[in-house]
């Protein structure tokens, strides 16, 4: 591994430009630049941080590539994962360019360029793993991994500069459910001829060892099925988790059970899975919820979403009694086949407390296996791969830093690891890497039909009501003499009831009428100036008096 | 250990009815009643969840003991953290009761009654270990135990109807840091002459084996600070936990550092743990803030609050730089000496990456031990107490009915185990177990100086507020005509940017001047319909715009 000399910026160096999934997880996107030709890999959404209130998802800043379209080849998909194709729609809508992507990755976009009605107007083809795609200047070739939904790849970019490894999101599962382990050998014949950069997956970073296979949680499906063989199971997953979904329909069968899918995410990707090949469904097996009731409890194996304790899925709608065919009572017990997103502790802990309020048996240790690499892959990666360069992606900066930190322990100088942030520009070649500079990118807020129109100011005032709520006063002014004609009124919202502050509520009122008269007193006309005055003056009253500060919003009218 | 018998409730009979602590976790709070005395066990707080939105905290409703003051003899503390003595001043504002603790728990209690002024008016007793104090019919005994902070204790509480143990938060230390063991044999001397009820600690129930000593920390520390020899040691910790503050005074002086505390709630309670007695400091250890430019990084520790990532709190404000006396470079290791109190990971989370970026080293895995007793010792106390009928306490519900199924297990007959709620009476004799109604019970919100004033429909209308903000409309009517003579005027905060919405404010207005002109023009007077009307159609046209749902708020002013 040569060690990068410190240079200057070369016209026939590769750019590599991550535009989102550094600060802000989940929408991971990069473009790959060499002299005229752009790429781009994955196109994720992200959901809102707590202090995002009111947003509904996070989608990248795409300037960067609104303003060089014309260099723009194509998307290339390394999986069918939200954090990476989430934002695509989005995308689309403003930016026409093909897509690349495996067999289910293509189905399940396909599936949501139908909802936004894209899919006439996207150019897009399925790629084989071996197979590799011409986009501009660039070589990219799909390599076969494994990941927590079938038919993840990762690339190999090939330009003229180098070539970069991508690992998309990955793990080594030498015994994978379905189709063929990741395939090593190619790592290893695409490292011998030489890696400029590996980018690798961070997520397990921090975790010794080496992930279970995924075939281990089939085992366990197996013992959960023997020891609850009188009750009713309920299974909670991620939609997308189709291996897992075919071990549990595997158990079901070998057990005797027939099984419910509920939960619209799921139902939709088992169709296409099924529809792709990619999922084995013996026949009689699956059933309709509303069959539920012709069969006993222990003939029953429902998989469900809502593993996150997501509030509007079918698991926390059951867990709350509003879920319309399913109610829990003794006779259930419930698996949660998923570990809790950080984040979602809390959400998930409630719903289970729910579950067995109502006498079910709950499940949550140990039913699941991670679809990330932990240390010793990721040693594996690099070993095979043997890159000039490493830049860590996928995960929290800590994440980022543990890889970065395995990295150097192989071998890899400290300078030729590379920390990047959303927007950096790294010039990549044999000779030297150097960041050159930024480009525009970051996380743009999308709140209902609204993307971007919801900013900090907005942000800020949501955070403000949500604390201690807010005091309007209104007040009528004669536009000719300036004096009151009416008001001033005061109206709350989210502060307190206004039936137990009567007095408080009273007091301010005076308190205010005592303002405007020394407003028009004063012969004052300004309206900034007499909102000010209302606005201290309310503020200070109102904060000696409870210790909370709403939000306080003069409206003056001209009569 | 008896079956319990259905029969009909006894007057003389003990009432056991916990008053918080069991739905709204932290909140801890329990009234023993027998016939004209009732004593009450700790007095917590708890922090809001995340739907009580600008809530600063949560304490236990007491309508019961105000309605029974004259039966009331005492309030008795088990230990000093927050979720045991956090509510003493809400409710010694308003009942005047007189307090029993331990010597550490006191002094806690004391700073808190100071902060309050109430430390004049409040009646105290500080209690030794194996002593009992007499309070009406009770007789209460203070069993040593083991904890996160000194001083903790179990109760054996005797009354005419037999004996309840309550083991407060505890665990078994065979080797505590500071002070002696868990004193096990007087629970088998106290189980030996018969216990009717165990009230046991779930919080790590479902957790298996046994919860490591407190002093392995202290070899942990050790090794960080051999291995780390050359840089600057800064450790968060609970502020409460004096004897893991212990530990690392006891390194810092074994490798020749000063040690800084940071963080007003860590510098009071080691002031008055030093002040009697429960902590040691060398002499010439503890430094002050300002003192930290005169020594090198390799002479330094710093002990500092935040460890929960709390906004607030001195390492979240050295992460984010705005720490006036302590800034982060690479040559610092933080070391997190806690786990996130579930709830609170992705605030940790945010902090560890600020650190990182900032160069630092984060370490934040196996530098802590829990507090609560693991499965095994929770089945050794069930061993030596062998109680007729088991309460579980303290934790989550599914944490409480993991003891459940434990003391099933120890051959706890089904009926015997009670799973309460806030308010539930349960009355106990030897004769028989029965739930005997409710009495009020649950959860006051504290906002600034409110207490109670926040609701549900303020809670509602803040969470309304924080999605998608406020849009009001204003408008003027003569008082005689009843014509608009000024308005319809729209003011939104926290919907989107007025700036980037000129056009559908402009349209909503519009809008609005078509709704007042038809309720004119058909003579509509009635304020409340012309209000809904303004509501119903602004809600429907800002859906259909932008798939947000705004409160909207009418004011008519009459002129």
């Amino acid at each position: 591994m040569r060690k990068a000399k410190q240079v200057n910026s070369d016209a026939s160096s590769l750019r590599v430009i991550p535009l989102g999934g550094l600060e802000q997880i989940g929408m991971n996107i990069t473009a790959f630049e060499y002299e005229d030709s752009i790429i781009v890999v994955d196109c994720g959404l992200s959901f809102p941080d707590d202090d995002m209130l009111g947003i509904d998802l996070v989608i990248p800043d795409v300037t960067y590539l609104k303003e060089n379209i014309d260099k723009v080849k194509g998307i290339v998909i390394t999986h069918g994962h939200e954090d990476h194709i989430g934002a695509l729609p989005y995308i689309l809508r403003e930016l026409n360019i093909p897509i690349y992507a495996t067999r289910l990755t293509m189905g399940v976009i396909e599936n949501k360029l139908r909802e936004h009605n894209l899919i006439g107007t996207t150019k897009r083809k399925v790629i084989k793993f071996g197979q590799s795609i011409n986009l501009g200047q660039f070589r990219v070739e799909f390599i076969r991994t494994n990941h927590s939904i079938v038919d993840a790849a990762a690339l190999a970019i090939h330009s003229p500069a180098g070539t970069v490894v991508h690992t998309g999101d990955f793990k080594v599962d030498y015994t994978p459910v379905f189709g063929d382990a990741i395939d090593l050998q190619r790592f290893a014949e695409i490292g011998k001829k030489g890696v400029l950069a590996l980018m690798c997956d961070s997520t397990n970073a921090e975790r010794k060892g080496f992930t279970q296979s995924e075939r281990t949680v089939g085992k366990t499906f197996d013992h959960i099925f023997q020891e609850y063989e009188n009750n009713r199971l309920i299974i909670a997953t991620f939609a997308s988790n189709v291996d897992r979904v075919q071990q549990i329909i595997n158990s079901a069968y070998r057990y005797g059970r027939k099984v419910v899918v509920e939960g619209r995410s799921m139902v939709n990707i088992i169709e296409t899975a099924t529809a792709l090949g990619c999922i084995n469904i013996p026949d009689n097996t699956l059933i309709n919820i509303d069959q539920l009731k012709n069969y006993p409890d222990d003939r029953i194996v429902i998989i469900t979403t809502g593993s996150q304790g997501e509030n509007m899925a079918a698991l926390s709608r059951m867990a709350s009694s509003v879920h319309r065919k399913v109610s829990i009572g003794p006779n259930d017990t419930i698996i949660f086949s998923s570990n809790p997103i950080p984040g979602n502790e809390k959400a998930v802990t409630r719903v289970i407390n729910e579950l067995e309020k109502k006498g079910a048996e709950v499940i949550f240790q140990d039913v699941h296996v991670s679809g990330h690499a932990c240390q010793e892959e990721i040693k594996l990666i690099y070993a095979l791969v043997q890159p000039q360069y490493s830049i860590p992606i996928h995960g929290e900066y800590k994440h980022r830093k543990a890889q970065a930190g395995i990295a150097k322990e192989l071998g890899i100088p400290k300078e030729n690891i590379f920390m990047l942030e959303s927007g950096d520009v790294l010039e990549l070649s044999e000779e030297q890497a150097v960041k050159a500079g930024k480009v525009p990118a970051g996380a743009i807020l999308v709140d209902g039909l609204g993307v971007g129109d919801v900013g900090n100011v907005v942000l800020r005032d949501r955070q403000h009501l949500a604390e201690d709520g807010i005091m309007i006063v209104v007040v009528a002014l004669d536009s000719v003499t300036g004096e009151v004609v009416s008001g001033p009124d005061l109206v709350s919202r989210g502060f307190v009831y206004v039936k137990e502050s009567d007095e408080l509520m009273d007091e301010a009122r005076e308190l205010m009428q005592d303002v405007m008269d020394s407003c028009v007193s004063r012969g004052m006309t300004d309206w900034g100036r007499i909102k000010n005055q209302i606005k201290d003056t309310l503020g200070d009253f109102i904060w000696k008096k409870t210790k909370r500060r709403p939000m306080i919003l003069p409206i003056i009218m001209e009569v």
